[in-house]
Order: C-alpha cells, then structure tokens, then sequence
C-alpha cells in the first residue's frame, strides 16, 4: 500500500500500466493519434485491427469477387456470430442473434413477451432507462391499451429489487430493464430482479448495451426469459453494426414475434405461399441481415473471448476504482460528483460525474483531445474499455478535469 | 437492321457494346475475375470502386480515427442517403430515409397505414408477392385481426389495374404491392394502380427492390403514400445494406409507425421521459442507423443518378430485349419458355425462363462462371445490371444456356 500523496502521483498509473496483464490488447486496435485519450467507448468502442482486415476481406473479396455466391455461408452469420455473442453472456447456443438494431430488437421481443401473457396489462420499465428502451415500451403500451409503469429509478444507484418487488402485480406482463444504466453506470442484480419478475408472473427483458463485454452476465444462470444489446459499444463491432437479441430456449418455440419476414420462413427459399416461422432462434430474423457489420459483431467478440470476460472485468473494477480514488481528491472538493456507484461490484464500466457545467467541462477536454461525453443536462460521463484504455489515460482525464474546474468550471 | 442469322453472332454482341453509352462504367467496379459473367445483380450488385473507397474511409478515418466526434455527421446520414434515393425515384426531398431493412421498413409502413384507416379490415397483396412482403402483410392481418386478400397474380404478365379494381373495396385499408415483381420482373402500372387504390379510399405501399436503379420511378408523380426498397440489387451498396423507406409529405405528420425509438424522437439527445416523435421523415427512423451501409447506399445512388437513370433505362431495355431475341431463336426451341413479358415496357431489368430442369441448369451455368439465379419450382433468372453487364455477357450465356440444355438439360 501506498500513501495518498503516492496514490496521487502519475508513477502510480504507469506502475498499474506496467502491471496490467491486459496491457498487450491495445495493440489490437487501430488507434493511430497517440495523443488522443479516448474515454466514450462506452458510446461507441475502438475499432480492433482484426474488424480492419476481416470488414476489408467481407467487403472486396466475399462481395467484390465472389459476389452472390457468398449467401452459401453468409445466411447462417447472424447465428453463428449470436453464439459467439451468447459465450459472452452467459448463453448455451441457439439462443442469441445478431440482426437489427437494439430498438427493433427490443421491439420483437417486447410484443412476443406480451402476447404470451395474455389478460395482463402493465409493462414496467424506469424512468431512468435509455431513451430507446422507455419509447419502445411506450409504444408497445399505446398499441396495445396498456399501462407503462415507470419506476421513480434513483440515477445514480440504478433499480433495486425491492423497486422491482414494489412495482410488480399479478397484472404485469414484462419487466424491461438495463442490465447496467446508461447514465449512471449502476449494475442492476440481474439474478434477483428476474427472481421476483417471475414471482409475479412476468417476463423479465434485460438490456446489455452498457454490460456486455464489460461486466460477467449469466443469462441461463439467472433465468432470464429475454435479452438485448448493442455491438458497437464494449463489443467494438462499429457505428450502427447490428445488435442482438437472446430469447431463452424454453421459451423460443413458444413466443412469435411481430414482424414476419423472409429470413425467419421455416424454408427460407421455398418461398412459400403462408408464413411457417423457423425453429429456433431464427425466428426472430426480420429481412436480410447487415452482412460486414454481423462479420464485425463476430470478431469484437472474439476477441474479448480471447481476453477474457474475468480478466476485463478485473481491470474494468480496478480503472474505475482508480477513476473513483483519484475524484474523491481532486473533484468532488470542487463540487465535481460521483453519480455512480462507490462500491466497484455494483456498477459497470463507466463513471459518471454531476456537475452544473458539464457540457462545457466535456467540450473544453474535447479540445485537449481527451474524449468523454457529456449526458444532459449535468452529466459528464468517462467511458474506461478495458481492452484500450491505460491507467495513465485515466490520470491524465482527472488532472485534466481537475484543472478545467479550477480555471473556471 | 440485319438478318436473323447476323443476329445471333457474337459479332452483333461486341457492336452493341461498342455502341454502348455506358459501356465505361463497368470500370467504376470491382470485378476482378475477367472470366466471370455475373447475371445475378438483381440479387445482389457489384461493388462499385467509390464505395470500397468510401467504406474504407468510414471504416478507418470516421470510425477508427475520429471515434464518436464521427456522430456530428453521421447523425443526419440516413436522411442525406434518403434524398439521394429521392432522386432517383421521383421523391423531392424529406420523404426518404435510409434506415433499417426492407422488412422492417415494410412493417413500419405498413402498420402505420393501417392506423391511418380504421374501421377498414383488409390488406390486398399478390400470390406472387416477394415472401417479405407476403408474410408482413400477413403477421399485421394476423394481429389486428384484418383479412389478407392475395390478389391470384399472373406470374408471368404481374398485376395489372384490373386485377388490382376487382379485387379493392371500402373495406380496404392497403393495397402493398410490388413495382418490379421478382420471380417475372412484369412492371406493374405504378400510376393506374395507385389511382384505384385511392379511388376505393386504400393507402398504396410499393415495393421498389427491383425497381429502384433499374426503371424509371416517380412516386411523387403517381401520387404513391408509401414505398420502401432494399439497396444491395440495383443500388449496389452491398449485401445486407440498409433499405429505404417514402412517406409523401402529406402523410407525413399524420401517420405514425409503430417502433418508437430513441432516433425518432423529436429532440433526441434532450433524452426526455416521453416519446414525442421528429417532425418529418426521421419519424420513420427506429434505433441506432448502419453508418457504413448507409454510406455505401449514398455512394450506389450517386453513381446511378450520374450515369442517368433514363441511360440506364435505355440499355435495360436493349439488353433484355437482346436476351429475349437470343431466348427466342435458341431456348424456346428446347423448351425453355419465357417467364417475362415480351414487351420491353412491361418488363424491369431481368429475365426469368420457366425450365423444369431451372436448378440444374442454374447449377451448370454456375460451374462453367456465369452467374444466374434459380427460384423455385422451375425458374431462372437472368438479372442485367446496365452499369456492368455486356451485350457479350447475354450472348455468350444465352449460348451456354442453349449448350447446357442441349447436352442433357
């Protein structure tokens, strides 16, 4: 152990640089601006050099030479990168796709959940839940003749499940909710909460955005009925690359989702005159998938495969901790607060900071070249990818904000 | 003009593509293998040049480099490909998005038509639909309770106004139906059509897939509510790129889609606690765009609207009309018949010959490098794509063809 002066000094961060096993990943990853401290890859990751050559091979081999002949091993992508995607989350194969995008995802899988759990007439989602998720649901709830119950989330704890247990009834059909906040960073316990939806009879939907590829998530482990995430953020699969959707498989055959598309047809080139949706989990395929974004999604994952869900979560716990240590000195006496969770296993990847100008702190970073991003209206959030992002770069981004408070924050 | 016997030499072949206006775009492609003839871009298109230069940059400077700064411009991407697919479809702009699947889009469409007509039970499509099409129409039926009346198409001459009249009455809400249909490619009358929905009070919805880069469109023209179209046949941007989506302007502000995502929201980064859906096309939007698919579908419709779609038109229209000369002296004859209208202007940009022996044909063809496609039970399909097929192409696959069927088909 050191002292605080010690903990304090930038020795400190290229000592845990120099210690950290996952230090080697960085090279992985086309970053060409040495000078750049990239802390939003919580908004949209860092492109591996693995997604470089294989996007490149997709794009002027797969479909420049070999052209429609491809379609022999690209229809079953989006399966086979979903049970890559599942090895991350906790998913025994044949449970996870890569299609669409995280709002239509949440979509289809949304309306199966309610037409199976016919008779009941609330959806319960949080106020604090992103933006896409809240839509949807409301959406959903307008179509339907049904109630949106939003629970009063404390933002900067995330959902607890007595929140949960007080919200739902015999009349709930879903339970919606992020796995880890986006605004806060506060990591839900999904075991329970799914716990005590099924307790009510409800179906439980969880969100990973903000969790897969930086927290452990066990889907099977804790009987979650529906899941869904998006690649281009801890998964590095790139802007708008596909998103998946898990459906668990005692419940595959049973649900039918919404919209009937050629790519969820039993037999698929057939073309058949009525719709037969597909065993398994193809069935929730909408139309022809996004083939170089899925090939993207498959390598992302992979490579944090390779390096090992335990591994970034270790780092993840111990980056963030830093960022918490080095704040507690320098921020907060500046009036720059912690709005996630102080205690490591009970958030995720990023932290967030409450600060009246947060927006203009984000901007004047920007201009330093180090990249966080500003949520509104007071929000300032540091993203820390395990996979990139250094103990130096963390240093750096306090000191940083630090002195743009102090020079008139 | 020359005799029947001049006709059918390859000479004629290469003096056509002497004579060939756009004979100089076949340059602006990747096709590597000088040997391949490649007749299946009505499944999915070349790769033009810009676009893997154009892909590569997104890639590498927008996303690796930039990172999520890359936002600012994306963000308004799907309506700047909208307008340029606008273009090309007689749509002024603000009525095109690029976003999503042809499925998906179709779904949005055509549920938020059938909000607009309540109290009218059915949905008019054709036996002869695409799957997509067939099968939406027939899941929204299925979850509003409507009837889905399949209008007996003639799979050889398509949908023609008095079908369509016969079929149409108060009761219905939306005729969907395709410009191009894919099995014959018969052209439906777009404007006669349109104007007996509207007459029995119906919303008309057009498929474009195989239209759009391949005939002239005007939706605006022809009064049209509603269309969507995939990009990754005619458009060239790709297998699995994002479609498109029309809303006339005036149906714009009234209609709403049913997925409520946080892309369509009015003041999207305000993040607020209810859905208040854009003014505008971006209403139509659902989640998170495909920033490098959508950037390829810009770089397709720049390269169609270039090269003139009337041009392209122009040598649509010879090319199949010199198939249909070559089919007429050397395939009919072995019993291999015509599956497309016979009059050009009847006809989109490809071919289908009813043969009962389609998929072995299709199968040597393919071994011998020409690439066609096979529908089941009995089709082939022939797809000229004016910026890269060759009058030589059509000869020397229409011989092979001959050959194939002669030597055992």
């Amino acid at each position: 152990m050191c002292g605080m002066s010690q903990v304090l000094e930038r020795a400190r961060a290229e000592e845990l640089d120099g210690a950290d096993p996952l230090a080697g990943y960085r090279e992985r990853f086309w970053l060409p601006d040495p000078s750049l401290i990239y802390l939003n890859g919580n908004s949209l990751g860092a492109l591996p050099l693995a997604t470089l050559r294989r996007v490149e091979t997709v794009i002027r081999e797969e479909w420049g030479t070999a052209l429609a002949r491809s379609w022999q091993h690209w229809v079953d992508l989006p399966a086979r990168a979903g049970d890559l995607v599942g090895e991350l989350i906790g998913a025994a194969p044949g449970q996870v796709l890569v299609t669409d995008n995280t709002t239509v995802n949440l979509y289809k899988l949304a309306s199966a959940a309610l037409d199976a759990r016919p008779g009941r007439h609330v959806i319960v989602t949080d106020l604090d839940n992103f933006p896409s998720d809240r839509y949807v649901a409301e959406g959903i709830a307008f179509a339907h003749g049904m109630e949106l119950r939003l629970l009063p989330a404390d933002i900067d704890s995330g959902i607890s499940p007595e929140l949960v247990r007080a919200a739902v009834d015999e009349d709930t059909a879903l339970v919606s909710l992020s796995h880890v906040a986006y605004r806060s960073g506060a990591l839900a316990d999904m075991a329970a909460i799914t716990a005590t939806a099924h307790q009510a009879g409800a179906l439980m939907l969880w969100d990973l955005c903000h969790s897969v590829g930086a927290v452990p998530v066990e889907l099977d482990g804790c009987d979650v009925d529906l899941a869904v995430g998006c690649s281009y953020k801890y998964l590095n699969a790139g802007p708008g690359a596909p998103a998946f959707c898990y459906v668990a498989a005692r419940l595959r055959e049973v649900l039918r989702q919404p919209i009937w598309g050629w790519f969820s047809q039993r037999d698929q080139f057939a073309m058949g005159p009525r719709y037969d949706p597909a065993p398994g989990i193809a069935k929730f395929m909408t139309g022809t998938p996004a083939i170089a974004g899925t090939a993207a999604v498959e390598e992302g994952a992979r490579l944090l495969l390779e390096a090992g869900i335990g591994a970034i979560r270790d780092k993840s716990a111990r980056l963030t901790g830093y960022l918490v240590e080095l704040a507690e000195a320098w921020l907060e006496p500046l009036g720059c607060m912690l709005a996630t969770p102080r205690q490591a296993d009970r958030r995720g990847g990023h932290i967030t900071f409450c600060h009246p100008a947060a927006e203009r702190i984000a901007a004047k970073l920007g201009e330093a070249g180090i990249i966080t991003d500003y949520r509104s209206p007071d929000r300032l959030r540091f993203g820390l990818s395990p996979l990139t992002t250094r103990f130096t770069d963390v240093w750096d981004a306090a000191a940083a904000t630090r002195d743009v408070i102090t020079c008139g924050g």
